[in-house]
């Protein structure tokens, strides 16, 4: 597949996540406080929807339906929403800026920023029982439903991106070892890019054979992910980044550039993607299943990214 | 059913919903960080486990089998611990006593406070879709499990708990009628209760004519509930409730005591008990199940604690 049709396919799938975003989320007069409106600047406010594109290129392998897609790829993106709006706040990293625009609670203050976050959560779990298209009234049931389910809440919760936020909390200004950074990363980042190639999956009703290839797939560009995320805070500018640039530096908070330092770091974002490639052409000999061009375009886009 | 016999079922009860709590919290050691600790602490510290026992209650009915009501009541329990960890938190309600202890948030800091509640959240819906006793792996599916998801996470979300919370938030020292106080909760405080009196009927695979009753019922026991809150927040002091009494009225909240008065508010309390009871009499005509015993003093219960 060409880059020009990868573009496409990612105009194309972008529009159809932002509209089914803007589906799901509660409309801004439907109740006597500023919560929706808070939840849907939170989520609509822009975001490069990398997690909603892996849940859709890995349900394409298996030729998922789109319904299902749509709500896994908004889940996960609810889910990564409400983890921004939380690490923004004061007692967590102090952001005032997220996209360019002033973060949650410097627009909508920190109680109601607070509670967008936690109903932003729910919201996630809601949409992928209920559909993201639907009033909230349970309709028919999918087998995998459950399933999608325990994979978004084991990944998002105190094992998975909430754990890693904590040991990231808790080793700022302290030396980590690469093996305590990776754990930390795979916690923090990597649990629910990897939950958002396999929900994709998992809607596809996937093979175990083929899931095991899949997480290799994903274990490699979660990795790369925050590998090329801590380049990017270095050699990238603010206004380019839409966030602080240079945060992690100041913050004294181990990266992989502190510890592997810029060349070696560069050079293992490249291992992870020729990784990334390799798990995809072991599962371009399963039979049966659509060529996974979009989850080998995207492992490309996340490590030649400059934003 | 005797009063004698209600207790020896609460206390069983109240003992296993304990066993499966501490099953699904995580281990304190399982993380470099010191959030599953914070975690245990904000759960496995007391609390009157109201809607676990309305899980059991409303479960054994349609004769549910154990397991399942353990993981609806663990989750029921989880997302309502969530919800006072961040309540208390310094931009919200700032409290700094809970049960007679120190709040989460003082004791772990604000950041790890924070990160508690939204990984408890998560738990909560990992537990209803791979069980309370069981390690984090999928096992077998049964059909209900995407529906109790649905009813957890829209009780607890922007239209319920959470949307309520923002609510009472927005009107702090403002005139509010009687219709928007029972909005506000019926979100805050009746969803999850409703949600346990459902999420119970639905383990036991409850008709909808049942369902109906139980609703009634759950609605009646959800104001009540909070209208008592309201008369003991005036006449307990803070040793019996374990928390800060005469906070609403030292913050100028709004509440069923300030609206109605102390007598009237003592007569709404005794008349959504009977109407508890009524629902449960319609519901004693239904052939096939077991009697509502639990339920009926569970009704009692609430509308005549004293803390």
């Amino acid at each position: 597949m060409s880059e020009v049709n990868f573009q496409a396919w990612t105009k194309a799938r972008l529009g159809q996540v932002e509209r089914a975003l803007d589906a799901c989320l509660p409309k801004a007069e439907s109740l006597a406080a500023d919560l929706p409106a808070a939840m849907r600047y939170s989520v609509l406010g822009g975001g490069k929807r990398v997690r909603p594109l892996l849940v859709y290129a890995a349900g394409e392998v298996f030729n998922a339906d789109d319904e299902a897609l749509d709500a896994a790829a908004c889940a996960v993106e609810l889910i990564h929403a409400y983890s921004l709006v939380h690490d923004d706040m004061p007692c967590m990293d102090n952001d005032v800026l997220r996209r360019g625009q002033p973060t949650a609670h410097v627009k909508f203050g920190e109680a109601t920023a607070l509670l967008a976050g936690d109903a932003l959560q729910a919201l996630a779990f809601q949409v992928l029982c209920l559909g993201a298209h639907t009033a909230p009234v349970s309709h028919g049931l999918r087998a995998y439903k459950a399933d999608l389910c325990a994979i978004l809440a084991v990944a998002s919760g105190g094992s998975g991106m909430a754990g890693g936020q904590a040991i990231d909390l808790a080793n700022i200004g302290k030396p980590m070892t690469e093996h305590q950074l990776r754990d930390m990363h795979a916690r923090k980042t990597g649990a629910l890019l990897e939950a958002s190639v396999m929900m994709g999956a998992t809607c596809g009703e996937a093979s175990e054979n083929a899931k095991t290839l899949l997480r290799d797939y994903a274990k490699a560009v979660g990795i790369a992910f925050q590998v090329v995320d801590d380049i990017l805070d270095c050699t990238a500018d603010s206004a380019t980044l839409g966030k602080t640039a240079g945060k992690d530096a100041a913050n004294n908070k181990p990266t992989y550039v502190s510890l592997l330092g810029m060349a070696r770091s560069q050079a293992y974002a490249q291992e992870l993607r020729t990784q990334a490639h390799l798990a995809l052409d072991k599962l371009l000999k399963i039979e049966g299943l659509s060529p996974p061009h979009n989850l080998r375009q995207l492992a490309d886009m996340i490590v030649l990214r400059h934003h």
